[in-house]
Parts: structure tokens; C-alpha cells; sequence
């Protein structure tokens, strides 16, 4: 069995989005997906792209992913955030998400970051065990708030 | 008493430093803000700029801020991050922290996002019943993660 992980290019985002769509059923929320495969190829690969993202293969298929991009720390400057790492049912606990999240650390620190963050579920001790082995910090207190589409226009037509 | 609204320039960096001083010494992290004044200068004015900032104003002083950029959910395609709201002491409760907020969303409504988002502490009763008011949703049960500086060097050394 070979593993590699590799950047990923447009005609990997059918795939990528099959990925996304599966982790939204996972979390019941098939429907929240509006994304499509011609806005991932637009938006990922332009001149200057809104994310990237790193393949994970399995004897040459894909079976993961990560998707990354920049943010900013008004302390630290420029910080690299992992949006998401998918390894889809089949190939769970044979160390790809490992190799995805060393690629996606080892691009922060070629590109000098102070911080590489990403967010987790509260409950999923598995997981924050994992990142806290690998020197992470975990920051408890904070809720996350979310003005949606509807939410933006509900908001502006109250402005004066 | 006038209060204004406007984009940041070069020229306010100082006194938006002054910002995030005064609240990471408010959060006792005073140590822990390691940008400068030319590094906000050089990541928000240059070609492709790491964040935009809005200035709050009473009276042509400078008296808040507001800091943003895009982010990118894999559900949605580009939302607007809203990194930082920062009203200073002095002018609590006047509603310079809501005119800012309205600059932020009519910004991302300009932007067309299909979403904005933010964080809050979750004891922050007040500023959560604000923000439900204001139509947005807050999502509970996710912790953030963060691999800082020094762990990234060691995450690194561990790789083969």
C-alpha cells in the first residue's frame, strides 16, 4: 500500500467536493453544501487563490483532504488555518489524516507562520488527545457566530 | 458628539496598536502581542492586503477599530472573518462597537458572502444576546486548536 500526499489541482476538485458532501451527511447536514466544482476550481486555483488544498492518495486514489488557508492574528500577524481534514470511511486509521496534517504543518512553517490553527469538536477526545501529543494548545470558551446569507440582507434592510 | 466610520490608512497603525494592546491587557495576555506598527502597516497596504480595518471616530478621534479578512468554508465558498471589534474604555456604550459592526456587514453584503462570522466568549451573555437580536446563530461544542511558533518547530523535528 502506498501513501502520498500531494497539492491538488482542478481536476481534483470533483472529488474534493464528494469529500465535503460526505462529511455533511456525516454531520446531518447534507443540504448546508452550496459550494460547486466550478467555484472550488475558480476560487482555488486564480491568481490569487482563496485556499489551498493538499490530496491524500492511496495507492494512487484519493481518500482525504485538507484544505487551508491564511488568516490573521491581530497578535501574531499572518497564521495558517486548517479548514478541514477529510478521510473518507475506507481509509480511516491507516495514518493518511497523519500525513495530511504533517504536509499542512510543514507548508506553515516554510511560509514562517506563528501559528497554525484549526478548530474541533468539544466532545471528540480522541482527536484533541492526538493534536495536544503533537504540542497543540486547546482553547476552551469560545462560541463561534455565524451571520448568514439570509441573516446579511435581514440586517442590512434594517440600516437606515 | 460626531461619530464616523471609515476605512484605516497606513497612517492609524499606531493608534490601532494601541487597540490590541489595551485589550490583550485586558485579557492579561499582554506579552503575547508580538506585531508591530510595520508589520500592520506592510500586511494591510500592500498589494494583496492580509485584512482590511475599519476606524471608529468620536469627535476626529480614533476611538475603535474593527478587523477583517476572508475566510473560506468548504460549505459556503468565501465568507468574511471578523477578527476583532475593540471599543476603548473611554467610549463604552455609546454605539460606536454597533456602527462599526454595520460597517462590517454592509461590507460583506457588498462582498456578496454568504456569510459573516465571528467568535465571542461563551460567559459573554450580553454580547451574545446582541448578536442573536442581530439575527445571527451561535454554534456551541467546537474548540479551537492552536500549534504555536515553538510547536510547529517541534512538530517539524520529529518528521522524518
Amino acid at each position: 500500500m502506498t501513501q502520498n500526499v500531494r497539492l491538488a489541482t482542478e481536476n481534483d476538485m470533483p472529488k474534493v467536493l464528494e469529500l465535503i458532501k460526505e462529511l455533511a451527511s456525516f454531520e446531518r447536514a447534507p443540504d448546508a453544501v452550496e459550494i460547486t466544482i466550478d467555484q472550488l476550481k475558480q476560487d482555488g486555483f486564480r491568481q490569487n487563490p482563496a485556499f489551498r488544498c493538499f490530496i491524500g492518495e492511496i495507492d494512487n486514489e484519493i481518500h482525504g483532504m485538507a484544505l487551508v488557508y491564511m488568516r490573521y492574528s491581530t497578535w501574531k500577524g499572518e497564521v495558517l488555518h486548517l479548514e478541514d481534514l477529510i478521510i473518507d470511511k475506507k481509509a480511516r486509521g491507516l495514518g493518511l489524516g497523519t500525513k495530511l496534517l504533517d504536509a499542512v504543518i510543514k507548508y506553515g512553517y516554510e511560509l514562517k507562520v506563528k501559528r497554525v490553527s484549526w478548530v474541533v469538536l468539544d466532545w471528540n477526545k480522541t482527536a484533541i488527545d492526538f493534536y495536544i501529543k503533537k504540542g497543540a494548545h486547546i482553547l476552551h470558551g469560545w462560541d463561534i457566530v455565524q451571520l448568514d446569507e439570509q441573516g446579511i440582507k435581514n440586517y442590512i434592510s434594517k440600516l437606515d
